[in-house]
């Protein structure tokens, strides 16, 4: 498929004939088998088999081969084998039986390669000429076999924890059955500093034999805890893979690029969900490291999707409501100063508009009367064709029915709708001639309350797939995170992440608790919402509460406290507290916002006005928001309920 | 209440006349009205107010006055006050105009003392003797109020990180306004070694405006972050606690203990429930002090029950099962060789007995038909006085209708009987005269397969109250925790903590998954098991198999694994591999243990012999365990429907 910027839409995972994709089971959840279906349905060409995977499997390692061939999944790696070197004779005589029961396991099992990693033991040798000796004869025996041996430094390993220090073993070694395994974790963790693993380019490529790749946020923390438990997919936390790919990939090396991912969170996940987003994770690493090293890039067939879109905006939010929650929302929109400018063709949808800012209503028949969601996002582009070719690229799944590939859903669920910018977008067709009240079809609605277009949308996302969510975002649209924040709200801890265009055009916020909610959890289940901009928050907050809006009563003890932390105009003061604007400063920037209650079951809508450079969402307010949407909820609930 | 070691029954929290008991809000879930209930509700005598659920909240501070004065509690803090002292003249002014600011709050709430907590800005001094001499300008101003300051340091400050550097700017700057507040985190986690902090017993007391008190797990990690998210209530965590609470009140401190703990667990948590978790980690904490300290606990009136009785072994467990799995668990304990001796004279609950092993079964008319559950467990001992009385001081729930105060419930709902050990406790009198198959009524029952008593019973928890578990039996039954374990299950990884009494004679083993479970979860949920001890496990488990006992089927591979680790000898491996035996060892000891599938919902049996001075659980072969468990239940689902 040739597209509008010249280049051609690449083969999706599953086709390619390019470089290796491989993941190591103990990145999926449950037994092997799901483990290899997963691998295998998301698209992976090979898998690590995870040894602890193998040994509560109840099918033999040679059945375990005979699946992995009947799904098309080639076994790249056994791994690990653990503490081999060691100061005690004895020991070593028993660390070679040990490898030989493996090696014939590995041969059962059809995997040439086997992962050795730094021992952890008390007895491990602290000389790397005896460690060197040690895995000479260890090589010897594997090569006998043919099998090789690929030797890794923990980063917590009790004297080898470098790769430098694991290839002076494998340099020594000398064998040719003995190569290493490079970690990115194990590396980037030691050594973060780019040019400290510049050397790694310069490495004889055939002796690097295996190459895993994990992210990871920085932390300061126990090197082993954080590996074991916060190891993120490539693009999902702080390192520089695509340069450390890239270095490996410039020395030759010409193994698969695979996965080994702990992480507690894809513990507990459905493994073809998570499968899928490894795999996508792999794909936008591909295609970092072909626009940093397009000659690489092509050598290696990576992944090269068209470049993203410049963006225009936020073309619609469309919110899907029961049929009370249908009129609150209506009403909210009415009292906004939007009007209903267009019926879908279908009659189940209305088009609102204020400005720029385009709201879908569309009514749930099925839904409860109560329930309100934020269903789908329209995006403006210059090159609405790329964002499909990329979306495709990038495994997001059809909307069903979709033939054009315009349509697609995003990890939540949400649909992602990509619109022509312009004046008579296509989207806009069944809504028919566009007319407002007043004003001729076609023209612009007037500015109501002086809300211009959509600033952001906020969505909680399903516990599993925040980082998912970032990295599908970024992919798909090209948007970029920002830094993350978390504040504790009144029923626990909630970890932000925005992302946006480069211009700022397009700004979605995603949260999710720190910890999945248990059962006390009277907070509105996975809120979104919809932020407007004004270019006059006093202004636009005036006509809101003339015209009746929702608008959320914000306590007193907030505004005393702003005072006390900023020493603002007492007139300005007294004028935000009448209207519930909250207010964050950062340097360069201010920003005021204020919020109406939730409406339905978890739609909620902000006014925003930006000062400056202000780049955030100011959550720093959120608490005090939070607490001031679950006193309105209780107060409605009190007035619902009859007297007694 | 005078009890059978001549101690007196303390009076439980409430009606106390000893120190005062204080709890954070910032510890409590919910908005400021729900979190000052839980704080009443519990039995607190005050609360810290920590300035952001004030800020959020509706009620003005004079209302929150109000609402404490209703529930009897004080408000012993206003906190925190950030970053105060500063190098620069212009910021001084106005962080003393916000100071007066937070002096109004003050007198509106009625609080006398504020925490300022030493600075993480930029602009903080790093000179001891300027920073006194704002905290002297400080502190008057807060005297010429009635105000007082307590400057505590915090471990990240970014000059004053310990409490010896806070000492030094109390000292200079010389206020009767002004004072410290020790915050043990703070404290033990930049200053862990027990002499490092015993000059805090000299402190004059009267300089020692506050104690907060949290405890915490010893982690390697960014020690921000540690505080942030991971503090627990005493005695849940790895500080020495009683010993840093004897120095502070050896020094002459008279404030309240105060507990302040950030922990992502507790911010989701209902709130009365966890005040309670938090006062009872404080009435233990007392008893350890006191007993450290006699004249201490009696000067401040700290808590002291009767010390715990001998624990001879464990009386029963009780299963409550549906009428399928009734059926189901009764074949497996008859397969097990236990028989049935007596039947409650409601006719509802069996007694099923071999050797010293007891089991309950208690047919569950209105359950599932395929549920089956631990619904109470019991202890002998030769003081069930003593454990009643412990059990009432510590906050256990006493079993509704029972005034004797044998039966409390622990924090997972199951219900602990405290019996006499001997011959013809009273608990089984009900059971009528007690007769098995071929034997005289009252005679032990032959141990038909050789299991000779319950070696310990394993308890999933619910995800929020596993801490708060173990603390409940250390303090009631006096059981001592072991090391905690992890382990990667299929679906995740599974934290464990075994706790016994010193004997080894009731073991209890807790767990929880690592993070509480999402929508892929096709685990058994909650697992609970009880584990029978033998002497001679090959004997059984051949006894057991000739009595088709539902013993789980463990993999090949597992064994050939075993023997590639171990070389234990082959006729040996082959008996293990035809019984499901699984193998651990340690330093000093050997574990060989076999497990049953699931009978109905989530109840197995398991097992053991110890060798040596094992006194572990076999962890190590969690996960093989769990897999089988997992095979075995899809085997029987595909059996159990229909051809296709």
């Amino acid at each position: 498929m040739q597209l509008d910027d010249g280049s051609v839409m690449s083969t999706a995972a599953g086709d390619h004939h390019g470089i290796r994709r491989a993941i190591a089971t103990v990145c999926l959840s449950g037994m092997l088998e799901d483990k290899l279906d997963a691998a295998a349905a998301a698209g992976f060409d090979g898998v690590e088999i995870f040894e602890p995977d193998l040994i509560a499997s109840s099918s033999t390692p040679a059945e375990v081969r005979m699946r992995c061939a009947d799904l098309g999944l080639s076994i790249e790696l056994y791994q690990p084998f653990r503490d081999f070197d060691t100061a005690l004779p004895d020991e070593l005589a028993a660390n070679l039986r040990r490898a030989e029961h493996k090696f014939d396991v590995m041969e059962e099992l059809g995997a040439d390669t086997v992962l050795v990693c730094s021992s952890v033991d008390a007895t491990a040798l602290d000389d790397t000429a005896r460690i060197a000796d040690q895995f000479h004869v260890l090589a010897e025996r594997a090569g006998r076999r043919g099998f090789r041996v690929a030797y890794e430094a923990l980063a917590w390993g009790r004297h080898v924890n470098t790769w430098s220090q694991s290839w002076d073993v494998v340099r020594l070694g000398d064998h040719p059955s003995l190569g290493l395994c490079l970690d990115s974790f194990h590396v980037l963790s030691r050594t973060p500093q780019p040019d400290a693993i510049a050397a790694i380019a310069h490495l004889p490529g055939e002796k690097i034999f295996f190459l895993q790749l994990a992210d990871a946020p920085l932390m300061r923390m126990d090197v082993l805890q954080w590996s074991r438990h916060h190891r993120l997919f490539p693009g999902q936390g702080d390192f520089d893979l695509p340069l450390f790919v890239d270095h490996i990939l410039t020395a030759g090396y010409s193994g698969p690029l695979s996965l080994e991912v702990f992480n507690d969170i894809f513990r507990q996940s459905a493994p073809v969900h998570t499968a899928v987003d490894a795999l996508r994770s792999l794909l936008v690493l591909e295609e970092y490291v072909a626009r940093r090293s397009p000659a690489t890039g092509e050598k290696f067939g990576l992944t090269s999707p068209p470049r993203v879109p410049s963006l225009s905006g936020h073309a619609f939010v469309e919110l899907s409501a029961g049929a009370g929650a249908a009129a609150e929302v209506a009403g909210a929109l009415t009292s906004f100063g939007f009007t209903q400018t267009g019926t879908h063709r279908t009659g189940r949808t209305q088009l609102w508009q204020q400005g720029d800012a385009r709201i879908l209503l569309n009514a749930a028949a099925d839904a409860a009367a109560d329930a309100s969601e934020i269903t789908s996002l329209g995006f403006d582009s210059d090159g609405k064709e790329r964002l499909a070719a990329r979306a495709a690229t990038f495994l997001a799944t059809p909307l069903p029915g979709d033939d054009s590939g315009m349509s697609v859903t995003a990890p939540d669920s949400t649909v992602l709708h990509f619109c022509d910018a312009g004046d008579d977008p296509a989207w806009m067709v069944p809504y028919g001639p566009v007319a407002a009240a007043g004003e001729a079809p076609g023209e612009p609605v007037r500015a109501a309350t002086g809300l211009t277009r959509i600033d952001h949308v906020a969505l909680t996302q399903p516990f599993d797939y925040f980082d998912e969510a970032a990295l599908f975002y970024r992919a798909v649209l090209g948007l970029d995170p920002a830094s993350d924040t978390e504040f504790a709200a009144p029923f626990g801890l909630v970890r932000g992440r925005a992302l946006s265009d480069p211009s700022g055009r397009v700004r979605i916020a995603l949260q999710r608790t720190l910890l999945r909610r248990g059962e006390w959890a009277p907070n509105v289940p996975d809120p979104q919402h919809v932020a407007f901009a004004t270019d006059d928050i006093l202004a636009t907050a005036r006509a809101l509460q003339e015209r009746g809006a929702p608008l959320l009563t914000v306590s007193d003890n907030y505004y005393e406290d702003l005072d006390a932390r900023f020493g603002l105009d007492p007139g300005l003061i007294d004028a935000m507290r009448e209207f519930g604007i909250l207010y964050d400063r950062e340097k360069g920037g201010e920003f005021y916002h204020l919020y109406t209650s939730v409406q339905g079951s978890r739609v909620f809508f902000e006014v925003v006005q930006r000062i400056g450079s202000y780049a955030g969402y100011g959550s720093a307010n959120s608490a005090v928001r939070m607490t001031a949407q679950r006193s309105a909820r209780a107060h409605r609930s009190r007035r619902a309920m009859p007297a007694v």
